[in-house]
């Protein structure tokens, strides 16, 4: 299975791809797709498209987890992160694969077990999970692991719910 | 030229055609894309995403007036608009149509020259504007069809400006 998390941002969206054979996770790919702030807004949504239409179509996941945001203390920066997120969200629509939303406290939880934890415990884990000895470059392309990882760990949980109510397991 | 105002919407976006030639203006059509409460999100943005490709592609507008919010009282609600806003703009831009934002402010401002208007003498001139007799029965497509006469107003005005000071006017 094959799960790509998305950071979703107007001049950053970090993307990480993620692969589940079992109990073996390991990373694909991961990084970022840039647009320039001297572009106009729809070009640089065109921009974020295209990418992300190339990023599913090789991969062909089954799942993109994407993060959900409730609130924001700059109300005008959250509309332009929606604004991207929504043309990604439609990439993966039109790539066949499902879209799942995780806020960063459902991630945070799925982690490390706790809300209370700081990003660098997040992000130690992303690295941990994926056995990457050195440091991600990119805060956007770590948080976007984390979600593909968050995404792995609620369908796992699911899953197994789903056998033992079944009376399967 | 021909302008298409949208009033963006997850559940209803609103949008309005209007041709201006010279001092005329026309509506050519108007309406709303609705989407299912039902259906999956980015099963609902696709739907939005392909009516506008469809209505741009009907009319090839050379610009696009969309509504541009910067607070609310429901940022969730706000974000979604958001993510429906994203995939119009990248529908407009796929278009080689240009994209302009308005506050609601901005149209009250165009439409009645005071920002203290209410909603119904904006809708009131924009009937008398397009020579609607009867009333629209959608405020979602009176609002995208003020955002559109926003647009060719500020547009005109423009224009003169850059006339008056390349010295033509």
């Amino acid at each position: 299975m094959i799960v790509i998390g998305i950071d979703p941002g107007l001049s950053t969206t970090g993307f990480g791809v993620v692969e589940a054979d079992g109990t073996r996770i390991r990373p694909l790919e991961f990084g970022g797709i840039r647009t320039s702030p001297g572009a106009v807004l729809s070009a640089r949504l065109g921009k974020i498209y295209k990418e992300a239409e190339k990023l599913f179509a090789r991969y062909r996941p089954q799942a993109v987890a994407i993060e959900q945001i409730f609130f924001s203390s700059n109300v005008k920066s959250a509309m332009r992160v929606s604004e991207a997120k929504g043309v990604i969200m439609l990439a993966a629509h039109r790539a066949g694969a499902e879209v799942f939303e995780y806020t960063p406290l459902e991630v945070k939880m799925a982690m490390v077990g706790g809300g209370k934890a700081g990003k660098e415990q997040v992000r130690f884990m992303v690295r941990s999970l994926l056995s990457l000895e050195e440091g991600i470059d990119s805060t956007h392309a770590s948080d976007a692991l984390a979600l593909a990882l968050c995404h792995l760990h609620v369908h796992v949980l699911r899953e197994r719910l789903k056998a033992a109510t079944e009376g399967k397991d």
